[in-house]
């Protein structure tokens, strides 16, 4: 009988546009043993996000990309299986940055104990996660949106749109979201409360978005660019404010867009209709977590904001399930179940 | 010998691109006589600014259009001529909004006293007025320099330009100013004071606003567009700031722009520096009108602010001065003298 294992996966070559499962490569190595003031972590569950693209890139970024040969980045769940640290025990559950691997050291900073009393322990890498963050702090900060108002999100299935447009709602705002399908749409409307749901796959796509936003967009929450950006430039309001999460449309290009140039036409209106756009990375406003995660878990147990998971079994599956993420197979918090918890 | 009459400047045809004198008709009337409650006013001075170019021109922007065979808008400051209102006396000077005539009628609303005493009357049109307004309102609402920063203007020895440079270095900020040709760029560096001043003629001119900000660009006050845009643009820093208020470069632009498309881009860069573009239109500010007045009446008197204004005669001049302000060929505010104070 072979002893376990860690099992991760490197960053095998940087990728030509849409990403290949060959683009990783599965690496084994002896489990390591903790050090003094170390601890020993077993992933349970791997976040997949579509910012990892932006990090198997070489190409400068708000963060260093992954070095070819490094073990991929990413958010983990991870259970504390041996203990040289006086600030963990064995057993504890932990949110991490173990990255795509089925164990990793740590010197225990950057963790944080996960009370699986209190809610889900995936959650911790979904809704009341860095992706529930990203909505609450990019919405509550950049776009503001007041009773009355409507706010579009795209990708509203997703942990991000799907907390965006729900937390839009809790403001008195009317939440139009658009996401992939009938199945997905339904869900929107129907489990999450959206007003409205629009699937950008109709060929009426931006004649059915115009029509569920009679009084024009007053806040888009931006995390995918491309052609849903197409359908709600022209209906913005003045004042409109558009936080920029996030441009998975666009993840994959390389090169030059071909023409015409829209920049011009973007100034003119940010211009004449007073626009605001405004990048940002929810880091830039962590000093608000531990406000959003007591409002969020409120919420959570009120009922008020539901989130849906979308669990693929097995380290191994992890490639191809982030290669479906970034053309949106994925059907709400992409995670990848690593351990039994 | 015959009565003088009304001169006026009529909006002819909408301009295809670069607007031509005969878009604008010179036509004559009767001077009007006050009805009760209203004054007669005489024109001294007709403002010619950038945003009468979208006034001209159907399109739907943040001002309604100058219908055909209207009196062209614009700033003016005027004396009162004759009075049947209780609030104004013959011989007084006021801001107002005539447009390109020689004469108008008002009801009072509107019109701003004007003391000769406080001020040259004419700074209501620049540097105490609408364009001086645009530059301390953007500037501290929206692009917040901070002591230390680098705020870039362009068009900087004109109304605005002027005022932002000289505004940021007031907030401590370093000011790096655009204009075209050697006098302006000396005028802005050696009259203003600005740290530095680049000639968009250069054609080595992004290397030269490169090199003039070695710790990037942290306010960019945008209101040209075109060439300056695509130089400032690689210098942006983290969370950088973009007030929008005009884009002269473009005003005169039809149809769809050649690729590549530059929105991917932009909106990339959005994203991984956390800029913030933000389109404004003074009138937004309104409410900070009487603050601005004093603070900047007291930067002028204590020698901190400086302004230039180009005074050209008689209200004949104003169609060829306003094409040529579309082209850069004033320098510092454009005025017509209509008639002398």
């Amino acid at each position: 009988m072979t002893a376990p294992m860690n099992r991760r996966y490197l960053l095998a070559s940087r990728p030509e546009g849409r990403p290949k499962a060959s683009d990783l490569r599965l690496d084994t190595q002896p489990i390591p043993e903790p050090a003094e003031g170390e601890v020993l972590l077993e992933t349970l569950y791997l976040s997949l996000d579509p910012y990892m693209r932006g990090r198997m890139s070489a190409a400068k970024s708000y963060a260093a990309p992954v070095e070819i040969g490094a073990v991929m980045e990413g958010g983990t769940v991870s259970r504390v299986l041996r203990s040289r640290n006086p600030d963990f025990t064995e057993g504890e559950v932990v949110l991490s940055h173990s990255g795509w691997q089925s164990h990793a050291l740590s010197d225990g900073r950057g963790l944080r104990r996960l009370d699986p009393a209190e809610a889900p322990v995936s959650t911790a890498l979904g809704v009341l996660g860095m992706p529930g963050f990203t909505a609450w702090a990019g919405l509550l900060n950049i776009g503001r949106p007041r009773a009355g108002e409507t706010v579009v999100v795209a990708a509203a299935s997703g942990p991000v749109g799907s907390a965006v447009g729900q937390i839009a709602r809790l403001q008195g705002a009317r939440a139009v979201g658009i996401a992939g399908g009938a199945a997905k749409c339904a869900f929107i409307r129907e489990e999450l409360g959206f007003d409205a749901a629009i699937d950008h796959r109709a060929p009426d796509f931006p004649a059915q978005l115009a029509a569920a936003c009679p009084e024009g967009v007053d806040v888009y929450f931006e995390n995918v660019g491309g052609a849903v950006w197409d359908a709600v430039f022209p209906l913005f309001n003045e004042f409109a404010r558009i936080p920029v999460c996030g441009l998975i449309a666009q993840y994959n290009s390389t090169g030059e867009f071909p023409g015409p140039d829209r920049l011009p036409v973007l100034m003119r209106q940010v211009l004449s209709r007073s626009l605001t756009i405004r990048g940002f990375i929810q880091r830039e406003f962590a000093k608000q977590m531990p406000e959003f995660r007591q409002q969020m878990a409120g919420w959570i147990r009120e009922g008020k904001v539901r989130y849906r998971e979308d669990v693929v079994e097995g380290l191994e599956a992890a490639p191809e399930a982030f290669i479906g993420l970034l053309e949106g197979k994925n059907f709400g918090k992409l995670l990848v179940r690593v351990a039994p918890e």
